[in-house]
């Protein structure tokens, strides 16, 4: 097990080259946020557009719309009740999707979840998050052939991986990760891992004021706006994950708690000072 | 009857466990904002997010919903005309309670207050604040058997122990409270008083600064993400008080007014200050 | 006619009494903002909030809710379509009243100004602002008997006083005060004029930084709040005048312009260093 | 072709004068924003407020009205949907007018689109960007007789010119501007040019850094602006161009991405320095 060091994450966040359109930096689907949780969605989104995504879709609860656009104007909607084709073309033309903030348990989850499976292609990236791992576990539903990232708490693997969090080794991960079809995993816990096929690197930096509602959803809108620009890899979503933290532990050096709109605020200087340096 | 000193304060803002979880930081739920008073809710939410609450949820009127989550994506949303076993259920999954900031005196907020007593238990916190204190007083509401915290001002608190103003000594306190059930007492005024059971003390710093519409509904957030974290005590809610208090003070070295706003984007700072000295 | 000075201003804003309460410094009650200038109800309640009224409500269309309290949860809100009797009830609880603010010249305006109007009792401020005076003059509409203040562009003040621009002497302008029973005129021009009895001042400072929408808007405001804290009278119109230039003369060393939303949140500072100094 | 200097930019930005109002520095209409894309008009419209528009308008569906003055008080609203002489008569009340940003391309868009052409009179200045530009091509709507200012990305000049990417040389570019009609156009790319009659300017500073949704709707707001406030011009509209990649190449400083919402906000400041110097 490695562990992950800036010097890894400089490799990552690279110089945008000086000829580059928006289109180059990742077309970041977002897909979650019914009535109770629609912030969620928009603290992923938030995430995504701060760190760099090309262009920001967020498929909601039309409820979620108005909150989304006075805090963001720069995403773009899609209500999550339109006719099952338009939400399947919205899929396909995203290359970065993130499934799962704040969507809820519902039958209409459960729809979009199915219906992300059946869209995505070997070509895009998807990012099965929070209630998203739920329902996967649930309806034991079979993982896409995609480039998949899976980012469960401890109890969230559990469920995934029938391993009760005692027997959560690297080893057994790993089995259960073969079984699943090798997705990239981000089990998050104290001093979260980051698993690939043999690979596995450990996060070893972070501080408990990141523990507070919303930390999660943020990070999905970091990896995949990170996979948007850089690649879909397990060096890609280390970064991500590492950009989380350092922000957090920068920001609690003068603050108790760092709220997630706290860490998005910050992400676009603290990218340009890793890039840079 | 003791002054709270800063002493006093930092013994409870204690740093946290490094290895710890939102869960840990408590739940907090905040029961108000009626169409006319939404803002009261939002500004107590915020301020709980801010102190550093593991998690916060607002019942509150449908209409709130939108600037709840155009300010505070943070924060989670529970309609307050749900069903009722969907509404306890939540109130029973808190671990902090907050009812009355914009809460109103209708029927709904008298059923809502009710419901509120009837669902909560010894081992939850709950703060009785504004509206709710009014509705207790006219309606006789025996209040439940709960660690209970009461923050009126003097005229609320006339209408509940039946103490005119001028009546309102430590020991007319304290038998009212006695006769109550021994709530923590925070009683506002110019320098407000804590109580419980034997114990009193005074808040003898702040300025009129904070003399503005909705001071009251940011102290309530404060103290139920102080409970939250730190165990419900006198001490805790005497740290919750003065924090409230300091950072006003502290803004008004350059400000006529300090806005609720103000204070709860400074909240973060103050108590990190305070945790590492 | 006397130029105003910081030294008459620094005797208005004087320092809050110690022992002192919300309920003090003014219950302000905006009322304006119908569906396409929603807006300008919100900079006038934003300015008297940050100004230092004590409470403000906003009655306003119901479509401006939300976003009233995406800005501003420290406003309580009233639907302007709400019961007569409410209106009523509503406008004789406030201390200070300004009306016209996006309020618009449909039927449904001229009702809230003739209750208003018919409502308000000498105790009572009554600003007059933009759509209403409007109204005022095409209805022909007879003044309250308040302590009433007119803010009137040079335009809207010809409408009401008859006095084509060219002819809007200092005396001429006295004249047509007295025959509207002596009103504290603010007209605003270049160098703005305020006007009581037998005073006359003149604002010499501002620059065109602050010429653009909602400049006027945020005026109301700002003299709302003051004539809540320091009592109405033309010295403390005089020196919310002065305020609202002087701040954006400040931001207009590093601004092109100086928007409301700007000005609105330098007001707790500016006021804090002329109450010191 | 010439290369737009800061030189050339500080003629346009001049000092305003002192005895001004805003009436004199523009009426800006924004026509633009349905449901899935509100957040365009809403940056359009916030750029042309920090750049100094006088009066700002967004006419634009009603589901966007909320989150608009949740951002933007200073902006007025008017529904997209209202009838059709309200849409024209608030067309014609314009003195710049821009069409586009998150316009989209349905029935109802083509409708306004076609409105709003058979509208403008010569004295006023159009800018069509975005949908509406695709519109244009595939309805081969031809161009109203008025001050025209054309923004497209290289594609969609190439639906309206029939000049493929390859094949967009400067004359040729020209010879398409005269069959045109001789607007003005902005033709968006890596250095982007800016034509019109004889005379061809290029954009040589900007970085990647602004390669980000939102960048060409933040752009046609401060187009406006300019226009509303220094005359409709190409040394007007290079300047436009200039200052939103001047202010986005100050912020990549110390940014790896420079959102739109924060070049709007920089505008005020950045105006300020290049009057003054």
């Amino acid at each position: 097990m490695q562990v992950i060091t800036t010097e890894m994450v400089q490799k990552v966040i690279v110089k945008r080259p000086a000829n580059s359109h928006k289109g180059q930096f990742g077309r970041v689907l977002i897909i979650g946020g019914n009535q109770q949780y629609g912030g969620a969605a928009m603290m992923s989104a938030e995430a995504a557009v701060n760190a760099g995504a090309g262009l920001v879709t967020v498929m909601t609860d039309q409820i979620n719309l108005t909150s989304l656009h006075a805090r963001l104007p720069e995403a773009m909607f899609v209500d999550y009740q339109a006719p099952t084709n338009q939400l399947a073309q919205t899929i396909r033309n995203a290359d970065v999707i993130v499934i799962g903030p704040g969507l809820g348990l519902t039958a209409h989850a459960l729809m979009l979840l199915q219906l992300t499976f059946k869209t995505v292609t070997a070509t895009q990236t998807l990012l099965v998050d929070g209630s998203a791992l739920t329902l996967v576990a649930k309806h034991h539903l079979p993982l896409p052939n995609t480039q998949l990232i899976l980012t469960p708490h401890q109890m969230e693997w559990s469920r995934l991986s029938q391993l009760p969090i005692a027997h959560q080794t690297i080893s057994a991960n790993q089995q259960s990760l073969a079984q699943l079809g090798q997705p990239i995993l981000v089990l998050k816990k104290h001093h979260t891992e980051i698993y690939h096929d043999q690979a596995v690197y450990q996060l070893t930096i972070g501080t408990p004021a990141l523990a507070t509602g919303g930390s999660g959803d943020t990070l999905t809108g970091i990896i995949a706006a990170f996979c948007g620009q850089f690649q879909t890899s397990i060096a890609t979503v280390n970064a991500a994950v590492y950009t989380h933290s350092a922000i957090s532990d920068q920001l609690a050096q003068t603050q108790y708690v760092t709220l997630p709109t706290q860490i998005i605020q910050a992400l676009p200087a603290f990218m340009a000072k890793l890039s840079q340096s």
